[in-house]
């Protein structure tokens, strides 16, 4: 861990960078993963670090579609594991969804500390890549996908995902929640619904207004929500002079 | 090396992230230079992957105060060591200037393992940080140089630069010259002349200048230069709505 104090301006984005720094140091998150980890930095920067109004309604939808999902799966690989394990299985027992792994540059041994790590943070339903379910539309390891998991989901809750395979999962007609702090990027043209946020920031808000929703009205249908206005309004938050 | 032909639209930025990860699996680049290279990868991005005007002019402006130095030094560290060892060293001869390895996240190993990986790239004058001249004004480790390299140095080459160390340069006098994709980081307002583009790409481009001038017009004064101008004009670049 960093020294720097909690009083320190940057206290959380030094605290997140450790925390997938050491990700790479138990073997669950990947090097292509930080560099990934540090265009989410840049973008977060420019976004001011906090969560706006076009990030709160895309967890305000989110959160309707997941309550009303049949099947749902939460999508789990090497950087969000190191960021927010806790965070992974609240969600899921919230949902009373499985966990499921899947990682992009894939290696057993990754897969293997993942599934180790998530346990170690009390998960209980966890499904692991399997050979006997395959996605269309893709082409690298990541169509192996568990059959009670992914294969069979409806509504596939998979924050900081990659272009090629969130496209895959649309066009096999399953509805797509990513959270992704670039808002030109494909996964986030392409997924349902798209949460521009820190996902560190964002878990804890989803999680919250799920258990909101289910208290108080579990029934209601959520506000309109157009994803590609919402991604046009974040994308003029990173380009806008002030903050 | 990423398996992507030649004519992928993404071809040189995916040459560059395979280079950075070598790196670190040469043991020169730190997992926190990996994240650091990510946050270069979305400025990138936002300013198009090309070298705009107002790089153009801090080359040119560069090139003039790196000829008129009496003592210039290149300073070096892991992420840039990975990208462009070949134009450090030709960078260097061409100033008759030394190398000089000095990285923020301290390690022996990493530092022998940035002069070895050098020296295959024909480094001649190499120098380590010691003991025997400490900057001022700074704290960390970083604070160590060498007495014929940096500690005497008028004119400083320090691409991706810390904010901290940048800053006790200036403070001993010294002018600074760095390369830097975030316009509004403390290294790009605290150097002297401030590179606002991709290492990879700034790093022929100042090497030829510099020999176009030395050729020409050695003497000729550099056109008028104000760096906080020249950064608001990268950071226009990288909020503009259109590229």
């Amino acid at each position: 861990m960093t020294d720097v104090p909690r009083s320190h301006p940057r206290y959380e984005s030094l605290r997140t960078r450790d925390a997938i720094v050491a990700g790479v140091q138990k073997g669950i998150t990947s090097p292509h993963g930080l560099i990934a980890h540090g265009r989410g930095e840049a973008y977060d920067y420019l976004l001011g670090e906090k969560s706006h109004d076009f990030a709160l309604a895309a967890i305000d939808a989110a959160a309707h579609m997941l309550i009303h999902a049949r099947h749902p799966v939460v999508s789990v690989n090497g950087n969000v594991a190191a960021l927010v394990p806790d965070e992974l299985v609240e969600l899921a027992d919230t949902l009373d969804a499985p966990l499921e792994v899947n990682i992009f540059h894939s290696s057993k041994e990754r897969e293997e500390a993942i599934r180790q790590f998530l346990e170690e943070h009390g998960a209980k339903r966890l499904l692991m890549p399997s050979r006997d379910a395959e996605l269309d539309f893709i082409d690298s390891n990541r169509k192996f996908v568990h059959p009670q998991g992914i294969y069979r989901a409806d509504v596939i809750f998979v924050p900081l995902e990659d272009g090629d395979r969130c496209q895959a999962l649309r066009k096999m007609g399953k509805a797509v929640v990513t959270v992704d702090l670039n808002p030109m990027s494909r996964t986030s043209r392409t997924a349902s619904i798209t949460i521009v946020d820190n996902v560190v920031r964002s878990l804890p808000l989803l999680i919250a207004r799920i258990r909101e929703l289910r208290a108080s009205a579990p029934e209601q249908p959520g506000a309109e929500f157009d994803n590609a206005r919402n991604l046009a309004a974040a994308e003029r938050a990173i380009r806008a002079e002030s903050r």
